[in-house]
């Protein structure tokens, strides 16, 4: 298998009309509020999610055309450089993003969230309920450790 | 946009050989170590990633024949019934995973890892650093929270 085709299950809704008004300083994450509008069939499949507090969104960042194995996080002082993978850069080699906002409540199939990061029109591709993460293991966060004390 | 198409960028191995040995409670999350075998040609973009303790994986449930929008989580005793996009079942209309593992080093293209929740053979999308989710903000499970409790 060599490549993967996904359907696009709904649309961003969001303030932000570019990336680069997009916050990505993760010290300074967004209070945007926005929604996440599903195709109507999909509704039957959010039964359930109204009692979490927050949804994972995997979505795909259609503005991205060139994609780099390096990433210059624009929100550090200096020259940065890192493998693509060690950052969130959306300049991946597939442009997938994974963020995390908080469920303000659904209204058939769209959901009303804070916290967008995303672009209006971002194409989704799931919606799963938020858990924390590992539990009872140390967590090192290694380049971002200084940007995240300082929030 | 109706579809978007992705390129695996490399492949999962793992003890589990079909879906069916993947524990799926989260009370009780797998510990068994694997290995995520990217493309070589994608070395140079984990650079960094190793002094983060926890990487994010997305990838390709290629397993899964027959979504639905209806899921009924294995490990909960009883008739339970939610909307997919509540549960992280597999049978959803993109079989995306997204599953947080437990990074032990890296030795060129290959991680090894801890934890893996994916079949040997489990085509990859996408590699990240795993960063902390909301701070600050009261969390909430859903039905989850009893499973959760028992941990």
């Amino acid at each position: 298998m060599e490549t993967v085709t996904y359907q696009v299950i709904g649309t961003v809704a969001s303030p932000y009309q570019s990336p680069a008004d997009v916050p990505t300083d993760p010290a300074q994450p967004s209070t945007a509020r926005g929604s996440v509008d599903l195709a109507a069939k999909y509704a039957d499949g959010l039964r359930g999610l109204e009692e979490f507090s927050h949804v994972v969104l995997l979505a795909h960042l259609h503005r991205i055309e060139q994609p780099s194995l390096d990433a210059s996080p624009p929100f550090l002082d200096g020259d940065h450089a890192f493998g693509v993978f060690a950052t969130r850069s959306p300049a991946r080699p597939n442009p997938i993003a994974q963020t995390v906002v908080r469920l303000r409540g659904i209204d058939g199939a769209s959901l009303d969230v804070h916290g967008i990061d995303l672009i209006d029109g971002t194409p989704v591709l799931d919606v799963k309920p938020y858990i924390p993460g590992p539990r009872g293991e140390e967590v090192r966060v290694g380049w971002l450790t200084d940007v995240l004390e300082e929030r």
